[in-house]
């Protein structure tokens, strides 16, 4: 694999959750791209709430963020009631954190992380020592997570041949990740290794993740893309030719049909159908093998204000229905491949994620 | 056909054009759906400026308005100059009128009719003999649109099997012609027949045509609609069903190509990759013999920032560039059949389209 030596774990450009030993920044990803605003967080209430109120999104983001709540939520309750007591009160914080955001499957996973290794501390262990596991595992969640991206963009660009032109849907970036991002990453590192003769994001309606984000990013790592609207892929892939479109995923289930936001079935047929292929970029913890196929998979219907408004504006006369669903399902017979930190999975991929997932880490 | 017997003719709910004699009234259709306000228009400046400023848009209606701005630039020149100076000064009226909107096909078809009714009425005609001649061409011309939206409306609904779900994108209603439009007068026509099961609307991004004006037009006629962001007619036609896609066109190439509102493209091969058919619905003055295929076609492509910006607002980061086709080519091949107020044309469309613009009107 052709990685640069130099700077082997280079970190992202764009760096939106900031651990400062007492108090986590997050940067306000919603009044991107018009403002750039880090909110500090002292407190795993504040942390939790940020979470909620989606100051930070994408799901391995999401871990990260509750993970260092939780240190936080240590600090509050060790401070004020000895060590015993405060380990029970660390179930209250553990709870808070997991609501902060229902669905989030990452939430848990990091949460139940931070909550096993407070289980696992020796009984006699001070506050100071509990304090210094905990936020050692915090950092782990995110260096991991930094190192998944650094692999999966190694995997995903060697895919690509030089000159490709590539679209992507959604933000899947560094906003989104601990690190460069999953399908944004393989974009900007393919880019900076000049394989790219041309960058497209669709801008994601409803909520605008690729105007918004992905351009923002694109530019902030000195990637020139453009930006387009998603009712024109079809056109974009039948005139000007699309190779890959590289997208994240919310979940993949065992026989590799993806669940991602809107409008990722609608420009994986487009631009299959005219010639080119579909890379699904993301970490095995994103690969769910008891969720046999997409059908399984139930897709939450969202307001129907945010169609009918954009910026507080009414776009749709007042009584306006909506159809509104936040992901669709990508069948598998349209994926070409998906690309983790493990390496890449072909079709047929019943056999080969089971495969990938359960080869441990080298 | 199953035509209603009482209101063979009924006049479209809503009404963007409205001629008094000695004005025009045009329903301003760029504060849809927030204001409903008509622009009173008294002199053949004012029409063109309107036409220019998008107060009125949709080929049919832009025509119709023009021969109305005619009469209106009928009288100024009369009222201050001999019949014969008069006749002359009306060429530079002919002239505004035409370039309010230069690329407008129905617009020049409406001037030059006007032109041809003045040049061949006799020397000796006084003024106000003219006038009345003028306005009877003017609302001639509405009229005819206006039946012919009906009648494509009772060939379109034809087609349609009894509880069908539909589909449209940007508008084509009453908005756009001078009756109840091409696309959407055969859904609203279906409706009142009581044969859809569901109606739903493309947002049609980036200037929302769907939202603001289909989905007003819609409400004004008592059809239920539901709205869709044009990236989830994917997961719309994969998982609800979507039986017809009903849509204008702006050009019908000879062979069958359609030019039409970006995003048509996208629709119609989702609908037809998932079972549902493609419905175009045109007057025959839409239908261009003279253009081999959609490949003769120029896409022009609009301002980078309606994309961008929506609302005033600024969407995507400063210096963000963007791909904006207003239009995309439907090939033939995805079309089952052209609806046009003479008839119904169905592949081979090269032989069935020359044989329908052929036929003289019955």
């Amino acid at each position: 694999m052709d990685q640069p030596t130099a700077q082997p774990f280079a970190d992202p450009v764009v760096q939106p959750i900031v651990w400062e030993g007492n108090q986590l920044r997050l940067l306000d990803q919603r009044i991107l791209p018009s403002q750039t605003k880090y909110i500090s967080l002292r407190t795993s209430r504040d942390v939790a709430a940020a979470i909620t109120d989606l100051v930070v999104r994408g799901a391995p983001a999401i871990g990260i963020s509750a993970a260092y709540g939780c240190v936080l939520g240590w600090r509050e309750v060790s401070s004020a009631a000895p060590v015993g007591d405060a380990r029970q009160q660390m179930q209250s914080v553990f709870a808070l954190m997991r609501q902060a955001r229902p669905t989030a499957v990452n939430l848990m996973w990091a949460v139940d992380r931070m909550q096993n290794v407070l289980a696992q501390l020796p009984a006699e262990d001070d506050a100071q020592a509990i304090e210094k596991a905990m936020e050692t595992v915090a950092l782990e969640i995110h260096a991991d997570d930094r190192k998944a991206c650094w692999d999966m963009a190694q995997y995903g660009v060697e895919e690509l041949s030089q000159g490709s032109r590539v679209l992507t849907h959604c933000n899947t970036g560094a906003l989104a990740t601990g690190g460069i991002g999953t399908a944004l990453g393989v974009i900007t590192t393919a880019a900076a290794k000049n394989k790219l003769n041309a960058v497209y994001a669709g801008e994601t309606r409803p909520w605008l993740q690729g105007s918004r984000l992905t351009m923002w990013e694109l530019q902030k790592n000195g990637v020139a893309g453009t930006l387009v609207c998603d009712n024109a892929v079809a056109h974009l892939a039948r005139t000007e030719g699309i190779d890959w479109l590289i997208v994240g995923a919310d979940r993949v289930a065992a026989n590799g049909d993806v669940a991602n936001k809107i409008g990722t079935l609608s420009a994986a047929l487009h631009v299959k159908r005219f010639g080119g292929k579909v890379m699904v970029v993301v970490p095995t913890s994103t690969i769910d093998l008891d969720t046999p196929n997409g059908d399984a998979i139930a897709i939450e219907q969202r307001d129907q204000q945010e169609v009918c408004k954009i910026a507080g504006t009414a776009m749709a006369p007042a009584g306006t229905k909506a159809w509104n669903p936040v992901f669709d399902i990508t069948p598998a017979e349209w994926i070409d491949c998906i690309v983790t930190e493990r390496g890449v999975a072909r079709p047929d991929f019943t056999a080969n994620l089971k495969l990938l997932c359960e080869t441990p880490n080298s």
